[in-house]
């Protein structure tokens, strides 16, 4: 286990020491600094090889989106990231594979200041998990069921890209075109965690687009017991993803299409310019509404009923 | 994934509210009040199928012992057990398997009002990742490296039972007769969370012995600076693996021998005796001294020097 030992060294230098880490890598835990009247903020997600990602994935790209999906957790929350554990598991040591997926890793934990403090290196099939942990001010947490009839709910950013880059990768020929525009969507989201700073104490509600929007806004649809009506019109769409749909009633993609890792929130009206000045790609999309479920609205009023069980099927 | 989903809400029941967890299962994140004044301990570890445990084990001493060891780091560094999350790698779900896993890991962290406050479920090969989350006073952990020449070395309970428990299921035939009373102490190992902070403001360093003593030991030598002088008449051994070792220097179990999750830790004489009146079963074994290494005394003064490597390329 010397290799695996050497890998742990390894890690404990990757990151920029943060001043609240008594303690980081090397002992039996690590010991972390919370503000006094701050919550802790934590998420766990586990990438396994050949469910979620190619064998052949470039490691840089794996590195980068481990950490990055559970950054748009915390993002997610309106929680400022701090500190974040790695358990890799791997079936060899490669030291090339290694160096391209922590420097992946560490350079979006650089951007955003986020230090690892915890490493644990297992022998097996190849395996990532990443907790994350972040701080804000108690009770100002952005939650899942705190939505209510009459907010508008909004996306930061384009919605779709990252399903029309894997489309391309996966072969389909017209959307070859948008993939060197793209590609970055899929394989290096940005976690939004600016924006879910400055949307708390202004949205009621919010959650990160991972699975797609009618799959995750079900999710605040659900637990605030509340209904949606959307307009199909103005899902915020990249030039590139307006090129590749065919039809009017093309939206499997916005609607569907997981991996943006943009945040959908729901805003009181009163709330909404505020929330727009602070997040400059804030788009309304619909408006929550007491009648449960989610309705599809087209530009002339009506509905795109048929196809919403195939959505969710899909998502 | 309706079936992972459905899994995802069982654990959400599985274990205790506690009032300092705001958020549990179900968001995107848990949130989670630390008193004030305190530092959050943190710890994470993976068991891998085929690597740390074999795919028939009994999946409710798996449940137990997957929390155990983390636990276990916990009370290594004098902290509160508080929360946990859990991500599961699943190939199958299989309900028999996934009710006895949860009746072992709820039954522990019931005994120690652990939370689970997050869980992931995924498909693919069996894997258990386990993060443990405690706290403790500020600036009050028992570290590593911060144990000082003079000390005394001092473990809880006993040594080496959980290894002889190992070699009998193994089929040495000497071992059998051992297992039927030993069998616990390898597969529902108990964290020493009350003495762990009981050792608070007493010992100078402290870490649980997960891969044997010599091994785990050697890391606080290293971390620390120091060496050590152990005696080995003094090892506390069970009456059953006194009843084991055939020969006065048949030391491989109790000094090499893993899965014991007992502490070490190093205590100035002056607070041995209020540090023995805390922890009952806390045995003086050795010293701290400046030379470099780990040197093993027999009653009559001569040293084990021979077997020394032996054993550390057996831990």
């Amino acid at each position: 286990m010397a290799e695996f030992e050497l890998i742990q060294r390894y890690f404990a230098q990757l990151t920029p020491p943060r001043e609240d880490v008594p303690l980081g890598i090397g002992d039996d835990c690590a010991l972390l600094r919370l503000p006094d009247g701050y919550e802790l903020a934590t998420t766990t997600d586990t990438l396994v090889a050949g469910v979620h990602f190619f064998d052949d994935v470039a490691p840089e790209t794996l590195g980068h989106k481990a950490l990055a999906v559970n950054l748009s957790d915390l993002a997610s929350m309106g929680a400022e990231a701090a500190w974040v554990t790695l358990a890799l598991t791997l079936d060899r040591t490669d030291a090339a594979w290694l160096q391209a997926f922590s420097r992946g890793f560490a350079t979006l934990a650089a951007e955003f200041n986020v230090q690892l403090v915890g490493g644990d290196t297992t022998q097996g099939p190849l395996a990532i998990g990443v907790t994350a942990f972040g701080f804000l001010p108690a009770g100002q947490a952005l939650k899942r069921s705190t939505a209510e009839v009459g907010d508008l709910v909004c996306v930061t950013g384009s919605l779709g890209d990252a399903a029309l880059a894997l489309r391309a990768l996966q072969g389909d020929l017209r959307a070859k075109p948008f993939l060197r525009d793209l590609r970055h969507r899929l394989e290096s989201p940005q976690p939004r965690l600016a924006a879910g700073q400055s949307l708390r104490g202004l949205a009621h509600a919010a959650i990160d687009l991972s699975d797609g929007l009618i799959s995750d806004l079900g999710h605040i649809l659900k637990q605030s017991r509340v209904g949606v009506t959307l307009q199909l019109a103005d899902l915020p769409l990249s030039p590139q993803l307006q090129s590749y749909l065919q039809s009017d009633d093309d939206f499997v993609l916005p609607l569907a299409g997981g991996d943006d890792y943009e945040l959908c929130v729901t805003v009181p009206p009163a709330k909404l310019r505020q929330a727009q000045q602070r997040v400059a790609d804030l788009t309304v999309i619909g408006q929550i509404d007491a009648e449960p479920g989610m309705r599809l609205q087209r530009q002339d009023g009506s509905l795109l009923e048929q196809q919403l069980t195939g959505y969710e099927h899909f998502a």
